[in-house]
């Protein structure tokens, strides 16, 4: 099988421009076949202020009202995307950015509304995509650059996590590439002392994890980040490295820096 | 050859809801390949005020400093051409919104600074595209839905007329399709009397062109698409249509209602 490397950078690479350059360099870089999955919310929860969209949270979850569905379709879409994709191209990587609804890539249902209505937050049906597309783009030497939106099929757009668009992409096409899923953050890897860069763990499994999970070792920020992690695994993606974006070409190969998720 | 059809439409569609929506569904249910150029220039400014950009223009031009790149990435690239595609979608048309940075489908060069300092504009170098990745989509069975943006190969995203972009693409498609151009605006077609909708004329070829202009029988804002028009009919162009986006079903059809524009 083929390697994929699937990658996913969050917010704080994206909002220091000499930071995105670096990793944007190191990425196409990359020679084997990758795809890359960005947040953003920074950008939007700023440029929302200055258009008077006040960014709502309920349990550190964004409520994606009208207003902020077209915010992030704005931003995320558009100004985010498209400059990553022309930052790109300048290295060489001929990057084709997309959202969930362009060429269908992943269609999704509008979150239903229980205890909180999330708005227009979409939830990726039955947690995979159709994949005849993303092959296509990969075969013919295209670099996908994954918005974090979906579509309903209906017309609507919808807001969707970037942890969540880059693992369920693992798992779909896992079927097809042997898929190595980077998540680049601001910490070398999982910490065993939030304070202490040095105290990356290098490698996490199933077990390893309960122990974790159940000493409360783990910081709130990377628990969703590990469940991700473990539902990819536990369907098929061979391996999952979570370490910092400056590690990218150390990750991809066999000297990682990061931690390892393993099943 | 095969027929494809390459349609623009203006941003007095993209403003109106309704007319957009039924723009999409009689774009959709036309059964050939096809693409789409759209503009979007009076979102761009709605939302250019309430972020404090002003819009500058030079004889009718917008000028793109940095802060309107940004912004016309973000409306052009980002909101108005998802929501197009998922609107295309909804119709069961397999859209995918590209940029001229997407794919590298259309590189350009940014204007050089002569009399007026244009900005961040792009001119299309020696007018034509590189076709491999549009035929790849087109032969796959995907409609492309083209933002008037295109970039310069160094990062740089720029600000390019989507009345060009269209004439570009269908001429550089001209080698491999039998393409026809439509352009789709608030008019039935090129006017005798412009305030007369009752006076399409039905036919315009270049010596006619030249009688028209010289008689100044034409209004300012037709000039420049008539220009763009016999511009690509001269490079290879199969056949131009212009007329109003409710007669794009006739005008993909023998039954046309427009201003046919043959050499």
């Amino acid at each position: 099988m083929k390697q994929l490397f699937i990658i996913k950078i969050g917010g704080n690479i994206i909002d220091d421009e000499d930071s995105l350059n670096v990793f944007l360099r190191n990425f196409a870089s990359i020679k084997e076949p990758k795809l890359l999955v960005h947040g953003g919310g920074r950008i939007a929860t700023r440029i929302g202020e200055k258009l008077g969209i006040e960014s709502k949270y309920i349990n550190g979850r964004r409520i994606t009202d009208k207003e902020t569905i077209d915010l992030v379709t704005m931003v995320y879409g558009g100004l985010v995307n498209k400059k990553i994709v022309a930052g790109l191209q300048a290295f060489g990587c001929n990057a084709i950015g997309l959202t969930g609804a362009d060429a269908n890539t992943i269609p999704a249902t509008k979150r239903p509304v229980r205890a909180v209505d999330f708005g227009y937050v979409g939830d990726i049906e039955n947690g995979h995509v159709e994949t005849g597309n993303w092959q296509l783009f990969i075969e013919n030497d295209l670099v996908p650059v994954m918005a974090p939106l979906t579509h309903d099929g209906k017309g609507q757009l919808l807001n969707t996590n970037a942890d969540t668009i880059a693992s369920v992409l693992a798992v779909s096409l896992s079927r097809f590439y042997h898929v190595r899923l980077i998540y680049c953050f601001e910490k070398k890897g999982v910490l065993k002392d939030v304070e202490d860069d040095k105290s990356v763990i290098p490698e996490i499994n199933s077990d390893s994890f309960k122990e974790l999970a159940e000493q409360h070792a783990l910081s709130a920020g990377i628990l969703p980040k590990l469940e991700n992690a473990f539902e990819a695994i536990h369907h098929g993606v061979n391996e999952i490295i979570i370490g910092h974006a400056d590690d990218l070409l150390c990750n991809v190969s066999d000297e990682m820096q990061g931690t390892l998720i393993k099943s």
